[in-house]
């Protein structure tokens, strides 16, 4: 079956399911020792790159809807999305599918709802769906390059401005570093997020002050220099923060 | 007309103008020396409270909808509404309209974008629609005793508690304050925000870092103790952080 053809079957399957003019897109961003990634789609249709988005069930809660989708669309499972902006403007997907019917599904205009989640992304194996040529991490700094659709750039941009606001009242590292871990790994997670270098002494005094981390009595071997103390995450503090936010006042 | 004629009109009407399955709610919460106010309807209808919702139309902006919707509903205008959270559940609305005919628009499944703003409320006057038997700024200490319906209640929650994470990493005070005010006036309004007090010194030094206030040669007359510093915001700067972030690292 050819893309278009595939394009058309799924489209009249997809009236019977779904919402009208709601869609869901995923910021899945990765994060390992001292790299962000991305977690980017290619279609067969036209080659654009894309992020794993889709529609929602007419009976279906938004947030379940996007599991499902990110599921289906890349085969990644099991990770906490979080709803972090709506995209509202009735140009945005103005331009796709030009040359299908004005009846497409797709043609037809979406509000789509912005959700994005930071994982380890070696813990994570994208599969691509039957409408995508490749589903794949993208290194954060190569996707200017890239030929990506609509206005899901502005979608990446406005993710990584929200998770680097985030950073100000909650805190991050938990299921992203190993279990134990040097104050300079938790540092560069950080530095990695906010692109760009931190204060050591400034950086340590204020992850301390959180509460949230936990010295262990051991150090770890193997380098040149002097062997640095382990930590792990008070997880009970940090999920506590997690919810309540960080009391900055 | 009675109520009811009058919702069974405007169904046919929303049919042709607005997008299906889609609403917005605006939180507008209202401050003035110390005490912060929350915009509310009551419906003729069911004599249930209700935020500033309405539609969006078949080519309408999202971001333009709000402010069209929260001026029809209550006359207010010309303030800035910032998406904060979608609410997304399937049977948020179900009981609502239960003595109308399935047919009415209002009995769809609507998926909310909730939009909040702060205000002073002595600049705002409400004016409620025709549906409504009043608009009004309710004390926040007094909504619990409300009938409040739908998932209403949970949508100022999550404002509320978005506007303090926000607090975080940008500033407040502009455009609710005077021009020329004292640090006392500026710890007030926080306090009234965060729902607590604030240790004095830290609060001052954490503004005063900021790098948002300009001392003037000037100070506040007539109480009993000494004449209090007048300040005055430092427009450019506090619209640098409000656009990038209050940098904490």
């Amino acid at each position: 079956m050819d893309f278009r053809t595939q394009i058309i079957n799924a489209s009249a399957e997809s009236y019977e399911k779904f919402l009208p003019h709601i869609s869901v897109d995923t910021v899945v961003f990765g994060f390992d020792q001292g790299s962000l990634r991305i977690l980017l789609l290619k279609m067969n249709y036209n080659k654009e790159w894309f992020l794993p988005g889709g529609y929602v069930g007419k009976e279906e809660d938004t947030d379940e809807a996007v599991k499902r989708v990110l599921y289906e669309r890349s085969g990644v499972k099991d990770i906490f999305l979080e709803e972090f902006a709506v995209f509202g403007n009735p140009q945005r997907s103005q331009q796709s599918f030009a040359d299908y019917p004005d009846t497409l599904w797709n043609k037809q205009r979406f509000i789509s709802i912005g959700y994005y989640a930071l994982v380890n992304y070696k813990h994570v194996v994208p599969q691509p769906d039957s409408l995508s040529e490749t589903c794949q991490w993208i290194d954060f700094k190569d996707i200017t390059e890239l030929n990506i659709t609509m206005d899901h750039r502005k979608i990446i941009s406005k993710a990584l401005r929200t998770l680097r606001e985030r950073l100000s009242y909650k805190p991050i590292g938990y299921n992203l570093l190993p279990d134990k871990f040097t104050l300079s790994d938790l540092q560069g997670l950080y530095e990695t997020v906010l692109g760009k270098k931190l204060n050591r002494g400034n950086f340590y005094r204020k992850m301390k002050n959180m509460g949230i981390l936990q010295k262990l009595d051991e150090q770890r071997k193997g380098g040149a220099h002097k062997a640095p103390d382990l930590y792990k995450f008070n997880v009970e503090t940090y999920k506590n923060i997690l919810q309540e936010g960080l009391n900055t006042w």
